[in-house]
């Protein structure tokens, strides 16, 4: 059995410490949103010419470096005769389900018997990068571990449909199959149980090159024309049908016990869902197989019409635990990839508006004592006003047009007179109105609803 | 120069970007919730042995592998003979600041010319770990870049002194100083200026070692005794006195006038903060030395009487992004180090409860068809109630254990009549009270306010 503690000096947040740690940064980032910074984010790897040599000598020993890959490195290794286990033991999360699985495998007993946990961080693949495919990228994780039942698949689907029909995806549904239902077609068809891997990559290509593009493939993989052509067959023979033309036709053609109870599986889903957020977005679809070799039950795929390719999928994994611990814990999961949904909602303009700006640009006239503007803001922060103060004192039309800059509605005036008097000037940037308020008069025309 | 692109298939995340991606994360998680889902967060690294054969030869290929460091990296070189460079480009982020200075080096005209942004996400250092010191650790930072003016160290002193108060520390104070001041001390002291940084670094453990500590440190550094006596009287002369006798004592000692001038921004600091959140914790602090050779002007630290090291800290670095770009861009920061806060406020019981189990644990009796069961879940969490089902159609006792397990305060109890007449039992766990509620009725019992 492999170590299933996290890496020397790091450590996995379980939900009471995740519920803190998000308790003080809301209090931090809402402080920081009320000065009128703006939020930025950068990767999590950097060209190593960007940090050496800014952080001391100290700090270059103090970096973690990511080794090269392919070619690269391959020539390296082969010319100095190492080997890669020499050269390194860590390696970046690649997807949010193995640490999942890891985590339940090394704290199970402080965990509910039935963890329902959500995960939201970035993954890292060294995969060549396309639109929309990114070697840094957000997974959006739900699952279940601890149970067979089939509410645990129930709850999954229903969670991820009501987030896409919050995010407003009204047009997308989930392709639903299962594993057994895709060995027993293999096994049917008269393949080798040896090609079910190969036979299946080749199948879940069948809506990008049609099904002669599939036949030809799986025949490149070894599988005799026969076989390819009834295989073929099984996963297409319902097309566009209805779920339960396609469980009939299914059970006709699968007369095989475990596919008969697979098949009773699905039907259940689609009777558990019938009421609920996943019930009119499930399609049945004997095509769908699923890359990752580690589900063995119900899968499934979000997919739509209008968009090829998939915004999401998961399914039953009842295996992936007892690969880090001598108890088998079962599991089910769907994962939402953040940055297609992004993308589609970019494209269509899906996102509504979406304020950022301050609400008012604080500006000092020339040879206005500053401290008690300061003081003024402040006040104005604790409020729960977010204001921007323009760092700057110079002439007032530069201020304004940086605020404009920024989208911020309104600008606060502040002269030598003004301080003394305690009254200012709030003017409407798109309209030019403007009005002397003092400060309680101007909390109350800035205060947020 | 270095390009300031990001590594590829890698994005710096803008404002803009940012602020989308947050709206999308903060539908999904919130649902997520609302399902009764948990949060989990697991370490950016994780052991190859966990991640190999998990993925496919595929996924093998397409990992991040961290390359050892130390004496095991170094054994390793020797024996094969070849070099770093050949083995690594990338790194991982060691702070935020530098990639801020990429960023504004990259995207300088998409930006504000103010550019305020705050950062918080995790950074990782190959340090030896110990209590409170982590090689996976978040920073919290706000910087603003693109002016000298002094009211950019006023805005960053006020946002994190807001933040530590509205977290309950109240016994906190901003140590500060100025990189000039220090420089001039060191010139007045006669110790050569090729020893300042040594010099520093021994000041800065004043208030760990004590006075003969550092005396002893600065000589074994090749600072003469005479010397060491002198910059010791200098960092330690005014030791708890006001800033006003602190500011006094330095200008008497300190004639030089790039030190007269670092002296008056000092003083301009303290009363641009008078009457505004860093005013009260603002106390000058000569030995303050701050370990990060970008420093160029006022410098601060986060320290308390209370607990020993810092809760964070930031100064003014106008020379950093120059070294990315042919631009010279002023620019000061001000950073939160998040495991230390959240290790005091676990130590001195600063948390308000955290809620985070769900509402209502909706125990469906056996033999209960559940169909409407999870229809009626569904409709629960659509009126925005946090809901958990019990994904087993177990006996009622162990249901109501787990609902307990899990702090959830009230359990719904729904059997085959329940569903035929739709009156559902709602049990307030700790009391033992029940009534009968039709559907209107529960949302108005479970409705959150």
């Amino acid at each position: 059995m492999v170590s299933t503690k996290p890496p020397s000096g790091m450590r996995d947040y379980l939900p009471d410490a995740v519920v803190k740690r998000r308790y003080v940064l809301s209090k931090v980032e809402s402080v920081f949103q009320r000065y009128g910074f703006l939020p930025l984010e950068t990767p999590t790897m950097e060209h190593l010419s960007t940090l050496l040599g800014k952080y001391g000598d100290e700090g270059d020993q103090l970096l973690y470096r990511v080794l090269h890959r392919g070619e690269r490195l391959g020539r390296t290794l082969a010319q100095a005769k190492i080997d890669l286990a020499d050269l390194a033991e860590l390696g970046l999360r690649y997807d949010l389900t193995v640490p999942l699985a890891r985590v339940v495998a090394q704290y199970g007993h402080q965990l509910p018997r039935f963890f329902k946990r959500y995960q939201i961080q970035p993954v890292w693949r060294a995969d060549r990068p396309a639109k929309g495919r990114f070697r840094e990228f957000y997974q959006c994780d739900v699952d279940i571990t601890g149970t067979t039942s089939l509410v645990a698949e129930t709850e999954v689907m229903n969670a991820i449909s009501e987030v896409l029909a919050e995010l407003g995806f009204h047009r997308v549904n989930i392709a639903l199959n299962h594993r057994v239902v895709l060995r027993s077609m293999i096994e049917v068809s008269g393949i080798a149980p040896a090609l079910e891997g190969t036979a299946l990559v080749a199948i879940d290509k069948l809506d990008k090159i049609g099904a002669d593009g599939v036949r030809a493939e799986l025949m490149e993989r070894g599988i005799t024309s026969e076989a390819a052509q009834q295989l073929l067959a099984l996963t297409t023979v319902a097309q566009d049908k209805d779920n339960a033309a396609t469980l009939q036709a299914l059970r006709t053609m699968l007369p095989l016990p475990q596919a008969q109870q697979a098949l009773s599986d699905l039907e259940t889903l689609c009777q558990l869902t019938a009421d609920a957020p996943a019930g009119p977005r499930l399609r049945l679809t004997p095509a769908l197989a699923r890359g990752l070799s580690y589900y063995t039950g119900p899968i499934f795929e979000v997919v739509s019409d209008d968009f090829s390719g998939s915004l999401g999928g998961g399914g039953r994994y009842d295996n992936l635990v007892g690969m880090f611990s001598n108890k088998q814990v079962p599991a089910v999961g769907f994962s939402l990839g953040l940055e297609r949904i992004l993308l589609l909602m970019e494209e269509q303009q899906m996102f509504p508006p979406l304020r950022m700006a301050a609400e008012v640009m604080v500006c000092a006239l020339p040879d206005t004592p500053l401290a008690p503007v300061v003081g003024l803001v402040s006040r104005l922060r604790q409020a729960g006003v977010t204001v921007e103060l323009y760092p700057e004192q110079i002439r007032l039309g530069r201020q304004l047009a940086g605020a404009d800059d920024l989208q911020i509605p309104y600008a606060l005036i502040v002269g030598p007179d003004e301080v003394v008097q305690q009254r200012y000037t709030l003017k409407h940037l798109a309209s030019g109105a403007q009005q002397q308020l003092d400060e309680a008069a101007l909390l109350e025309a800035l205060r947020p609803i």
